[in-house]
């Protein structure tokens, strides 16, 4: 069963750019390494400055763990930690409904 | 380019199932009348007592547009608004990084 969750994240006012240039880079090691990763977005959140929503589906939740561990990652995750002005929010999310 | 957006919904306690069955009703109505909502799916929040999140994407705006007019939905969105505990909070979103 598909695992989902949305991560909130606020970064350092002036860090955007650098932020989302580091997260680009996670982002492509992510596609090329982890099959089970269906989705796992970034975006900007229009009127609230320096905060992003991360939008994450996973094969399983086994899928997410794998993910935390993924040796191809961790560089990159921890790469991004300096940019954050808090931690993470995250909303883990059960499916109810789905047009498609 | 795609237009994607997440919406929380507060639903009046002891309401959920119902407000999830009419959901589905919507959200089977948007799959079968429009080709342009690429994704519409709705969450439950664990550890949030009557929230839920609709995670939307749109091929364009205007797709967007025309998901609020789809005479084939109206109704069926109608019939949301006893269930909810306030209004809608919409966050308009701007991708910025993707593994896929």
């Amino acid at each position: 069963m598909a695992f989902d969750q949305i991560v909130t994240l606020m970064v350092k006012p002036g860090e955007g750019a650098a932020f989302e240039a580091a997260f680009a880079a996670l982002a492509t090691k992510v596609g090329a390494s982890e099959p089970d990763t269906l989705d796992y977005r970034l975006f900007r959140v229009e009127g609230e400055a320096d905060a992003y929503r991360v939008v994450e589906s996973y094969a399983s939740r086994d899928a997410l763990a794998q993910h935390m561990k993924n040796p191809e990652t961790r560089e990159h995750m921890a790469a991004l930690g300096p940019f954050l002005a808090g931690a993470p929010a995250t909303s883990i999310l059960t499916l109810c409904a789905s047009a498609r």
